[in-house]
């Protein structure tokens, strides 16, 4: 290593290791990943994880439908195949992201399950940490949030089916998620807690000095 | 905000703004932007500028052809319309990462302005920072540290040229980078620290208490 003169910075040719990262995150990389139902609740508690993370020091960051498709993924519709694409990068940057030292909460509805695992095997044992943000159907369409359900039923009884999940697509329940939350019994706080305990008691976040 | 008895995280149902993101990683967003020829040095100067960064308490992630082409960008090979993706890709992924808090110095030949510029962008005013990687090509491919000058020369000699930049394709070189290197002149250590300087006048790296 050289020392440099001006700014005490040293010179240093080879790639930083995961280690050297959490030194300075405070985190060990990990994809949350948010899976279930449109009006399940992901996104409430995505947003509010991100801030109770951040607000204690944690690197952290919310990849969505919302920061997606209009940027790395504006290239892609709805058709079957581009929505495995969609997740197919989602789980490609959301590693990168965690690779850059990041907790990163990864929110879509993902239905599929064999997409999931996709993402899962991109990782370390510890490091995917699915979350079925599980309410029942009518519980979510009752609530609603985006008008979603409304617009997907009246395709339907035009004769012009979405494809939307929970309508007229099928949902692919997680059959062993690290976490099972149950919106429509817990409140989000809770949700958010229950993540928060699992990721300090699974020794994601370091201790700051 | 609700304060949870656990743990005392709290309840905080908004968007993180770039401010609590820079609270934590001790940065203001940006992207260094290495453009160059092959061999012209920019992964050598990628690294140890990582390295310096991280080393100081300044999460940085390096996003270049290796990252990138064997996750992401797995499905585009290199035809022209593939190479307009490829960049299009890096920057969008480039402004999400440096969105989430990082410094992130990315390495591309890039050898076209407009691609440049289509990621510059995407940034605000003073969150993109071209940086000329110059070397002039009878050096660069005098050190040709992959073979790719070679490769791409016994292709043009054998009638099949691969669209290689600086052999059979061109370069255009930045009109008004911030930061213009000379790796023919100065040594990678300098390189890194007149990057690390812009950074810290341009007041890109917060002091740490």
């Amino acid at each position: 290593m050289v020392e440099m003169k001006a700014t005490n910075i040293t010179w240093h040719p080879s790639k930083v290791t995961a280690e050297d990262r959490a030194a300075v995150t405070h985190n060990r990389r990990c994809i949350v990943w948010l899976t279930g139902l449109s009006g399940c609740g992901k996104s409430t508690i995505a947003v509010a994880l991100e801030h109770a993370l951040i607000s204690l020091g944690h690197p952290a960051y919310v990849l969505d439908g919302d920061n997606l498709r209009h940027g790395l993924n504006s290239d892609l519709g709805f058709s079957p195949a581009d929505r495995v694409e969609n997740i197919r990068r989602a789980g490609e940057l959301a590693r990168l992201l965690a690779d850059a030292g990041l907790i990163v909460i990864a929110s879509f509805i993902s239905p599929y399950a064999a997409d999931r695992q996709r993402v899962r095997q991109l990782m370390g044992p510890d490091e995917f940490i699915e979350v079925f943000v599980d309410a029942p159907v009518e519980v979510c369409e009752r609530r609603d949030p985006k008008g979603l359900y409304k617009k997907a039923r009246a395709a339907v009884a035009a004769g012009q089916p979405l494809g939307f999940t929970g309508v007229d697509a099928p949902y692919e329940v997680p059959g062993h998620p690290e976490i099972h939350l149950r919106t429509h019994e817990q409140s989000a706080p809770q949700s958010v807690e229950k993540i928060f305990n699992y990721l300090r008691q699974h020794g994601r976040l370091l201790d700051q000095e």
